[in-house]
Order: structure tokens, then C-alpha cells, then sequence
């Protein structure tokens, strides 16, 4: 059903850059399950190994906020990017690593205020206040 | 510049219901700046009390989010849906309420990732996992 | 500032091609003013007269709808995708054709709930109700 | 297959919150059928109440534009906004209120061409014409 | 499934505007095959005739880009407009011209890159450089 | 203006990690210009390296695509995601790169198309022609 080809583990055990990075996915997971994203990233395996070590870097490495404000804020960008494949993959990882109904709902409320914010501040074509901007 | 009139605070206090919402704004922000958000949703009284009204519950009422957290996940909306003036009134919001440069930081690199996977799920048209989806 | 140049109308005039498309913009709205949008088209004057022809045939020629309601839609299309110049010139239009202030307020009140239930649907990733589908 | 529990009939009436606001659905809009969204929203009942309460005000309270003009520019913003489960609920909810197939061919038309020149003019980067702006 | 009744064979041969239209894209790709976009299209024939005129003109006419290229661009599109169909039907499309496998995926990596690049430049809503502007 | 300061050139020599990064953005160009994107992103000097690193290694590298179409493709992305200042500073590289004035015309003209055509599909809700599909 995708414009590309899902590796199954077997194909990915074939290729060692592929290999390689569904093992560290695994590995830093702790959990056997590959999702489809990296299945069909693998069809470009420079770039499965990018994506999947930017991923890592900015998810898992020496981070400053909570990961599920982490997954929160993803989830956030991907419901206004309207991908579905991303909004059901983050929101199943927020859940995982601890969102609770309540912030899930909280997060859809700001989603859903800030989407009409931004769209009446376009609308309206507003000038940005002075105030708001950065001290040169 | 904008579609429509900002009011100033002379023609705001004119109008009663308008008066009300601005008053609220300022002691609820603890602050006399009313920013241009509102002087143009001013045109439309009953709008500018709903939203106000929303956006007062959603963000200040009985939150499970901390503060810093809600505008982070605000600015992400906005820079996804590109609504320049949101990015900088949310930016501003959320250096007022404490985010530091590491935080910042860190939201950028997370919305920036996403943004990225977002396009790759969406230009290979992944199907979603079953492993993802809320059981009925 | 923009990344093409806008031709001015000595410019303009002097490729017939683009001259007949700008005389007929003349005609139809009765004006002698060419907004920038043909200027900066008109260094392709195929394109020029393709989305010209266009624009006259569903705008204005033996339409279904009002013209301040096919303005309101353009503005509505326009803000979902945050197209700044194109608010601004079809909000122009609007006002021009007869559009009111509590029509203006109306069209943002809607457009900024469909932003917010549009973002809410996506984030609850919600199958379609079988009532709405068209009967096969 | 979404991101929250849709909540069926038997849930939705053990709410009391949710049992109201489902009520009002059902008598404002002279029929048993709840849609899908109201049963995702309705895990966070203020939420629920809040979004109705909005959408009942916005679109059937003391309204200035025709029932069927209000669903075509909420078809607009939800097909920009590309939500397909909004644009397949607003068209149904379009043709119970009488849009008939030429409205829907010109709304769609007026779609096309808008998404046409609003990439056109950010491609450009047009500056916006002096004459669009609303006098200060 | 879709908003509008997807024409039969036997339908769209019982219109003279469609039949001609069907008729000039199954000359045009040298196939029997007319995909679900212009059977869709067909219940408005103006509008069918105008969108594979344009579509025509602009792919097929006396083009100074590669067919390869120009699916390529199409697929980009469409990818950061979130047009599930339309990715699926230009990936098909671009692969029949002769798009490669390495070609695809360089394709996705540049859309990866640039949405990554044009989410931090509004994250941080960057002036333009002067050196980036068209002198007038 | 800008939501981050931009790092002068005495700033970002002062930062090891960003004067590397300036460097070699410098030496790859061959030119002593460096855009206001790489001096906002110098305040989190990992992530510039990331993303420099990443935009080298796919724009520069061993690629398969002409460096003309790299930035068509780069424009057309940017366009969709309607990034004012992306879409500046790729049609100047394009440009410099070689894209000639009828390359740009086509280039724009395919962009807008296919957001005609993405917007129809959407509005449409068409299902997915199995002919489209990738054989698993």
C-alpha cells in the first residue's frame, strides 16, 4: 500500500547498514518491534542511518525536557502537518513512556486553540507587536 | 497593515463588552500590554470574548501542563501551520514564563525532526502499524 | 523583494501578450489597477493568460454563487494556507464587491472553528462515519 | 483506529456532561445520530462542551450568511487544511442543507483556484499592493 | 468512499464533454486506463476539460524540464500538501517515465531536508538577506 | 526580528563548534556569505552541525540529481510549506546554480498545478487507484 517496499526483517538482516540500525533501534527500544517508517526507510539505507541517528540524538541523548513532553510536542507538529501515520505512531510512544489521559487531553486543547489562534492572526494579517521582538 | 482595524485603547473602552474582555487580559496578565491579537478580534465583540474565554481556560484554569510546556507546544502548532506572528507572540509568551536557551533550543530540534519524519511518512504513504491503534 | 521582477506597465505593454491579458483585466473589473500578482505572472505570459482565463471563467463568468460568497471562499482557502499577499487581495476584492463587516466577522468565526475542529479530528485520527459516504 | 475511544451510546449516557451536551446535538439537529468526533472529544467532556457550545453558537445562532454558505467555507478550510474526515462530514452536512451539485462544482473550482494562486504568489514572494491595505 | 460519484466507463461515454476528454487522456499516455481523478472531475465536464487541458499543456507541451524531473516536483508538492492521492498516483507516474530507485530516494531526502530547513527558518522567523533579493 | 538572535561573524567566531561549521560553509561555497539561517541556528551549535552536515552530505554529496533540480525540488517543498524565506534563498541558489528564467516559469508552473490538483483530490476524497500500488 506505500510508494515504497516494506523491508521484512529478512531483507533487513541482508543489508549490514540496515541491520546495523534496526539493531540499535531494538537495542535502545528495548522492545523486538520495527515499525513501518524505518521498514521503508530502509529502501535508502544512508538515510535510514540519518534519520534514525538525529532521532536518537534529539530524543534519547542529553536532553532538557521530559520525554513525554517530548512525544507531546511531536505530536503536536504532526497534527498540523496532518500526517496520520506520525500522529498514530507518536501518540502510541507518548502513551508508552507515561502521558496520562488528562495531558492528552490538555494537549489536544492547545492543538485545538492554537490552530484557531493561527489561523484568525492570519486571517486578520496582524503586524507583530514591537514588544515581541528579540532585542538585536 | 492588517484587514482589519486594531482598536486603539480609546475606541476599546468605548465598547462595553469589549472593555471587559481588554480589562480582563490586563489583570489576568498582570500587565497593561494588550497585543494586536486582540485589538483586531475587538471588531467582532462576541468573538473576542469567546476566544478569550477559551484561551484563558484552556491556558490558565486547572492545567495539568506547566506553563513553559503549553507555549512550547503552541509555538509548535504555529511554526507548523506558519503563522509568523503566533511564533513570535508564543516565543515571547513562553520566554516570559521561564523557558530557558537549552529549552528553546531543544524545541526547535524536535519540531524540526518531525517536520522531517512527518514529510517522509506522508511522501512514502505509510500504512499504520496495528501495534499503534487503541484497541475498540 | 519579490524572487521575480513585477513588470511595470511600460514593460507590460510592450509584450503583446501580456498587453492583451492586461487590458482585459482593465475591462472585466472596470479599473485601472493590476495588482502585483499579474505583474510579477507576467514574466511567463503563457502562464499569465492560462490563470487569467482561468480566474475570469469561475470568478466571472455564468457563475452559481454570489460574488461577496466566492470572495469569502477564496479568503477562507487562502488563510488555511497561509498565503499573506492573498488575503490581503481578496479581502480587498471582497470588501469591493459588497462584503459587510458582520459577514467579514461571520467568515472568521468559521474559518477559525473548522481550523480548531479540523486540527482536533486529525489529532484523534477519527474513521469516517459510514453516513457520510456517497452512496456507490 | 483512533488515537482516543470513541465512546458509544451506552458511555456517552453515564456521563452526565457528555449525555447533555449529546442531547442538545440531537435536538438542534433533529436527529438521533451523533458523528464520530463528538464520541473522540467526548474523553474530555469540557472540551466536548466547550467545542459544541462554540459550533452551535457560530453556526446556528444569530447567523448573517445562508446555512449552505457557511458549510461551503468550512468544506474551504478543511480541504486546505486537508482533514478528510472533516471534508467528508462537512459535504454531507452541505448537502442536507440544500448545497446543490452546481454549488458544489463552483466551490471546488473556486478551491482549485485559490490553492492556484496562493502558490503562485508565495512563490513569488509578492509584496502586497499599497491599495490592499486597510487605511490606518 | 469519495465526496462525489467516481463516472463508470458507461457514464462519462454518455457525456460528450467527458467522452472527449477520456478520450484525448487515454491518447495522450497511450493507455486504456483513466484513474480515479478524472472520473471524479467528470460530474463538473467545464472543469474536466480545464484541469487536463492545463495538466496537459503544462506536462506535456514544449517542456524545457525532463518528464522524470517534473514528477519528481510533483511529488514534492504534493507531499508537503499532504495529498495522499496524489503522492500515490506521481510516485506510479514518475516511476513509469523512468524515475529510478536512487532518483526516489534522493527525491526524499531532499523533501526531508527542505521541511526540516523550512520549519526551524519560521521557528525562528528569519529576515530575508538582501543578497537573496531580485534588484528591482 | 527574528524570534533567536543571529550570531555576527565576531560571535560565531568566538564559538568553536560554530566557527568550524562557518568554515566549512564558507569553503563548500566558496564564498564568504553566510546566510542568516546558519547564524540563528548557531545558537545550539549541535544542532547546526547537524543540520549543516545533513544538508551537505544530500545537496553535495555523491548525488544523482542535477544540483539545478536539487534546488527546484528544494523551492517546490518550500512553496507548499510556504517558508517566504526558504523559498527567497532557494530561487537566489537555483539561480546562481544555473536555473534559467524558462526552467523557473516551468518550475512555477508545475507547483501550481499540482496545488490545483492536490486541493480537488482532497476536496474529492478519492480513494487510491489499486493500479497506483506497489505490488507487495
Amino acid at each position: 500500500m506505500a510508494t515504497v517496499k516494506l523491508l521484512t526483517d529478512a531483507e533487513a538482516e541482508a543489508i549490514p547498514e540496515v541491520r546495523a540500525v534496526f539493531d540499535d533501534i531494538r537495542a535502545t527500544r528495548k522492545s523486538d518491534f520495527v515499525n513501518n517508517f524505518w521498514r521503508g526507510l530502509a529502501n535508502d539505507p544512508p538515510a535510514l542511518a540519518r534519520v534514525w541517528g538525529q532521532l536518537k540524538s534529539v530524543m534519547t541523548g542529553q536532553t532538557v525536557l521530559d520525554p513525554v513532553v517530548q512525544e507531546m510536542i511531536y505530536i503536536a507538529v504532526s497534527t498540523a502537518n496532518t500526517c496520520g501515520y506520525c500522529v498514530h505512531s507518536h501518540t502510541a510512544a507518548a502513551r508508552k513512556k507515561g502521558m496520562t489521559p488528562p495531558q492528552h487531553a490538555e494537549l489536544l486543547a492547545i492543538i485545538a486553540l492554537a490552530a484557531q489562534t493561527n489561523h484568525l492572526a492570519t486571517a486578520m494579517q496582524l503586524p507583530t507587536d514591537p514588544d515581541f521582538l528579540v532585542e538585536g
